[in-house]
Formats: C-alpha cells, structure tokens, sequence
C-alpha cells in the first residue's frame, strides 16, 4: 500500500466512468476524470476544474472506470468445496461438505494456503471489499485478516461461532466460544481502517441462547457489526421454529437476542421470510445478502429482491462460496437479473425483473453502504474502483452502457487490469 | 487438420478419462487408456492390449481427458450481441436488437471479422461440434461454412429463411429464398464429412407455408436436416395460434411440412409445449436443443428437462448465443442444473433437479447423438475430445468425478489445453 501523505494527496484518473448513485440509472462520464483527494472522491466530471490544472492526470484511454465490487457473503474456509457437492440441499450439504472441510482450519499449514489464495482469488476478480465468515479457529480466523491486511483488500473478518448441532470436531464450548470472540475482537479491533472484526454466530440452529445473548452484547460492548443466515431453507425454518417455539419467527431470534440491527448487521439468504420479518429488518435497517448462485445450487428457492428494494431494505449481492460457485461478483450480478426474471414469471408478473443498472448498483453501492461511503464514485465515497479494459470483449459501435453490460454478462476477471481499494492502488498479493 | 492416412494410424491417449455413457452416471478411467483407430474410438480402458505395445503413449499426466462439447443451438451473426439488450422479451428483442445485427451480413467483410470470432470462440471453449444458423445471406453463410471447414470443427451450418413479418431489410421473397436454399446446398453438400448444411426456417411466424412446405421438400430432396425453433415464449405461442388456427398445435405447423423429424431435426427452446406435442416429438425422434441461459435472459421460463428425458426424448444444450450470453457449454451445463432446481421446486418437487453427470451427458453425448457416434469415448464413436489442465482450480484429494464437477462450475477457457475433433488435433484457428 502506498499511501501517499504528503500535504496533498491529489489524484486525478481519466476514463469512462461509470457509477450508480441511484440503481434506476447508471450515471456515465464518457471521457470523464475523476479526482480523488486524500483517497476520496471529490468530483466525477466532464472536464478538470481550473485549480486542479497542475495535477498529471492518469489516463486510461478508453477503458471503463467503475467502483470496486462489494461481495457481502463468503466463507473462506470453504473455497476448496467450491464447485463440489452442489447435488444436496443445505442442512445435507452442511454435514457432508461444509462441516468436515471447515475443521481443517485448526491446522495454520493448510489454512495459509487456502487463506493466500481466497484474497488473490478476491483480488483477481475486483472484489474490494467483502464480508466473510472465517471458522471457529482463533488462530486462522486471525491469520486471514492479517492476510486482508496485508493485500490492501478491504473486509469485515468474523470468527464464526456454533456450540450446538453440529459435530464433534467443530463443536464449540459455550464459554470458550465467547471468550475466544472476545479475545479475537480486542486483539483486531482498530487494527487496520479497512480490515475489521465482525461477530459471527453461524446461524439460531448452531447457537444457544446464552451463546447468542453474549454475542449481542459483545457487538454491543464494542461496536462492533454482526453477520449470520435467515430463512435460506424451508427446512431450516422449520427447525428454529422447533429449537425456538417462544418466538413468533426466525429473525425474531435474533432481534430477542441484539443480533439485528441493534449494531449493523447483514443476514445472508433471506428467500423465504414473513412480511412481519420483512418489516423489521426494515425498522432495524438490517442488510440482507443476496446470494443466488447458492440459492439454486442448493436448491433453496429464489429470493424476491424486487420486493425487498420496494420496501426500502439494504440489499447487497453476496458470493456466499461454496454455496455459491462463483465468487466474482459481476457472475452474482448478471444470475442476480437473470433469475429476477423466473421470478417475475412465478409471480404473474408481479415482481419487476432486475435491470443492469438495478444489479450493478447491488454489488457496489447496495453492498458499500455497509462499509460506509463506498460503492460509488459520488463526493466524499473512497476511492475504491477497478479499470476494465473490454477491448477483447468484440463488437463496435456500443454506448458505455452497453460496454458495461457486455462486460458483466460476458466478461472475466482478465478485463480487470488495476484495482483501488481506499484510494490505493492494489498489487497483485505475494504472500511470504 | 494433420488426417494420417497411413494404413496404420492408431493413437494412444492417457489421462484420468471421463464421459458419460449414460446419463445417470461419468465412466472414469483413472490413469487410463483411448485407443483411437482411423479416428474413431476402439477402447477406452485402464491397460492398453497387448496387441498395441508398439505404439508410442501420448500422456497427459494428471490431466482430464473428456469428450468435446457439442453445442445444438446458436447463432452466428448474433455474436456481436452477446451480453446486449438483456431488459427484453422474446419479440421486442428480436425487433430491436436481433434483426438489425443480421441485416449486417451482407457485408462480407464484416461477416469474415465476427464469423472468424465466432468460429475461434468455439474452438476456445472446447466447442467441437455446434448447430448453427447463419443468416438469410448466402454468401456470408458460405464463409461461415466455409471457416468451419478450415478450422477444422465440426458443425451443421444453416441458411436463415424468414419470408413474412420481418422488417424490410431481411425479409425474403419466398421464390428467392427458395432457390437461395437450393443452390447453398448444393454448394456445400459432400463438401466435407463433418462440416454440412441444414435447413433452417427460423420460425413459424416468419415462414410462409408456402415457403416451409418448400423447406420440407428440399430436406427430403437432399437428405439433410432441418433446425427451428419451437414454443420459446407464450406470446410467440399465441401469434402461431392466430397465424395458424388450422393447426392444433405450434408443433404440427413443422410436422405438417415436413420439418418435424422427417429428416433429423433440432428445435430448440420447447419451453411451453403440450403433451401432445411432446408425444410426437418422441414418435418424431426430434431434438431439442435446451437453451437455459437464453430462457432466462429472454424471461422465457424453465424448460422441464426432465420431463422430456423421462418422456425418452433427444435433448442436448444449447448457448444460443446471442439470446445466451454464455457460449461455452460448460457454462451451460452449470446452468441447466441450477435452473432445474427452481424447477423442481416449482414443481412440488416432482421433476427432480438434474444430476452433474446427467448435465454432463446433454452437452457431450446427448447433443453428439445429432452428428452420430459423437460425444463419448465408447467403441465405434468419433475421437472427439479435450484435454483438462485443472490444476489452477485449487482443492486435493479429489475424486476424478469431483475434478470435472469442480471444472463445470468453476473452470473456465483456460482451463482446456487440447482439442481434437474426428480424431484430428485442432489447433487454434488462424483465418487469412
């Protein structure tokens, strides 16, 4: 990271320049520049403003400049399994898949290799910022946002915690998971301005009720956000209502115990939930991520975006690997419109399918808003953002907005050739 | 293409071999053997028989050895549109996207530049076979044919007929195109054994009866096969409806001249059908082409894949590009699982979702059945085939199964290294 810090840091970068501040519309400078001030945006514009005249700018000619993209769901431990088991429904899934492969990250050996190329893949594919779910491992939950760090990546990083209904070997003792949590939060709290903790109880079926009630009030003690899952599966559902007959719903749960909202909190999946739930994510401002790259791969359903952007909640597209197989985002943005559409038709043309402008907006601003002024290329936003060159792409003639969309729909993570994270120019990761 | 012609021409191959014999399960041959004489597969096994000691192994190491993909449905002059216009249905999208890109190819300079892109974007991505529709054009479907041939791909390439509701500048007078048909195949056929031309009438509501019944003659006349297109959106449904209500049916339009198994014949989409018409697509031996990324960009629906293998229907995948913005098949093999999940819960779980190795069989052997014994390694097939270099996939200790899962949802291009068509190497096309 070079961070400059000098009295003025002025960078000025030409391009065409695409951003969402609203998902109705992209908001496209052809030839534009944009100056960025102590790592934050100031203007995105037509032309550079006489007192900047002495500034050199960075021109990237005709490639596209857009926000960094914002995956709001992964578990790094299980990016070996990607692409593997994907013929089982979650709690199967979970036990035969997911559980074995995560309690390997009690070993650091393996965890470092698995870990390292986690954030090269995140990198490699424009994923400035993410939201992940480590293990149940202190040591290299520790390790992976020491490697977040290091990369210039940047993420909320959270120890996941589970001390029932699961196996042995990930089992963890109640108090032992929350001293362990407390632990791993002072250790990293304040550590880095983009990498942070973040609490992380797996899900209701794997916490108990002292478990989660600490968890509450940790996020409380420290101000510190909070991730989890809600309503992925009907079966699931059906089990927190067994495990919790005293509460009216799933996401009730977890409000009971300040775990929504009561400190910025995103819920994964969200597919199958009660207007009421709906309703208080709203008031709780809870985020929720959209993963529909896991929702059909384990067969959990589609979720009704549409109908949650109209209520006004925070939406944001997450990877959710291993659920999901991909982990780019412009992957999760273009399944994300393209399956908006069989929702459209299963709701007699009810609920709007997605445009371009609508998924793109999730996986940059949608998500950045998490993160604070991120996402976008509006004053004040840090300058988080990616070049794209689509030269490879074919075809003549197209407007920017036809180039960005070619590029979500058809395009790889060979068209991303430089990365901003916080102003910074980040290189490709080298792990010692 | 480096045909030996020798009296003895026997290649060996070793590597994890992979295909699908039937759909329910992948042959492995780990560390095994393709015995491949004259072009054509004699054995795929662990040992090589005595009687081939002599003959040098061309080893492939850890790497996979699969059958070639084998794309039913796209369209060429559509490739400048990948990825575009994506906010729109079926007939919009033909109006204001498809039919302007095709008016184009009566320029033959800008047919060579898309059509050589075309022919190289298959080759990259493992496309050994495909099924195509060109445009009404007959010089420019010539070319097309003819890059095929040097490239040496396989393919069944189809001049476009559209004499009625089309816009001025592609519609066809019906004796033209008539005698434009005639003379494209007699240019073409016996010009090569694996490249061939095919009768393609786009569909019923841009086909005169007079033309189709032409169309169904011809096929006849020549031997040759007939693609179209067949219950795509239910507005399209409803338009043959009003154009034909002599009818009973979309399906009995084609059957009534000549172009619904006649002679072989591939209709893609079959999204809607009735089971009358799925009854006679079985008496018929019709092909469908199932087209799962278009169905979804064009909010065309789920087409019940199920359904049709249960029914003991031909199906293969299809990209359709450019309703398709994906046009490696592996990527549609990925899809075609993960959609038919939603299907399997839209349909109270009773079309159960379909397999790896079942998505595997449609885009190698389930579609190859169209070009004869192509898409698998058994005795007698046709040496079509790729080579997997996986290693940058990340994961151990995998099953070979689990490689080529792993390499359907995660891998990409780069990943194929070698190609062979007809048991002839191909090598990355470099058209004058």
């Amino acid at each position: 990271m070079n961070q400059d810090t000098g009295k003025e840091n002025i960078k000025i970068y030409k391009g065409h320049i695409v951003y969402t501040e609203s998902p109705e519309k992209f908001n496209v400078q052809e030839n534009g520049y944009i100056i960025v001030e102590n790592n934050k945006v100031t203007l995105a514009n037509s032309s550079i403003p006489e007192k900047y005249s002495h500034i050199s700018v960075i021109d990237f000619g005709d490639k596209l400049i857009i926000p960094g993209f914002v995956d709001l769901h992964l578990h790094a431990p299980q990016f070996p399994n990607r692409g593997l088991g994907l013929d089982k429904e979650l709690l199967p899934w979970l036990e035969e898949y997911t559980f074995p492969e995560e309690a390997k990250y009690s070993d650091m050996d393996y965890a470092k290799k698995v870990y390292s190329r986690v954030v090269e893949d995140l990198w490699r594919n424009g994923t400035t910022r993410s939201v992940v779910f480590a293990s149940i491992h202190n040591e290299s939950t520790s390790l992976l946002f020491d490697l977040f760090v290091e990369s210039g990546l940047g993420a909320y990083v959270g120890k996941v915690n589970m001390d029932r209904n699961c196996p042995d070997i990930l089992i963890e003792d109640t108090q032992q998971s929350i001293k362990d949590t407390r632990e791993y939060i002072e250790n990293h709290i304040g550590k880095s301005e983009i990498v942070k903790p973040i609490i992380t109880p797996r899900f209701v079926p794997t916490c108990t009720v002292e478990l989660m009630k600490e968890l509450g009030k940790m996020a409380k003690e420290f101000n510190v956000p909070i991730q989890s899952h809600l309503s992925e599966n009907t079966n699931e559902i059906k089990w927190v209502k067994e495990l919790h007959p005293e509460h009216k719903d799933y996401a009730s749960v977890y409000d009971c115990y300040g775990l929504f909202g009561q400190n910025p909190t995103i819920m994964a999946h969200c597919i199958h939930n009660t207007e009421e739930e709906v309703a208080l994510m709203k008031d709780n401002e809870v985020f929720v991520a959209h993963c529909p790259y896991s929702n059909l791969n384990l067969s959990s359903g589609i979720m009704p975006v549409r109908y949650f952007l109209d209520k006004g909640i925070n939406v944001g597209l997450g990877s959710d690997v291993s659920g999901g197989n991909k982990i780019a985002i412009f992957d999760v943005m273009a399944i994300s419109a393209q399956i908006s559409k069989i929702k459209w038709l299963e709701t007699n043309k009810e609920l709007a399918p997605l445009t371009t402008s609508e998924v793109f907006y999730l996986g940059t601003k949608g998500g950045g808003k998490f993160f604070g002024k991120v996402g976008s290329f509006e004053e004040g936003y840090e300058f988080d953002a990616l070049v794209i060159d689509d030269s490879n792409l074919f075809g003549e003639g197209l407007t920017i907005e036809e180039r960005i969309q070619r590029f979500i729909y058809t395009g790889d993570d060979r068209n991303i050739v430089e990365r901003y994270v916080a102003g910074n120019k980040i290189e490709k990761p080298s792990f010692k």
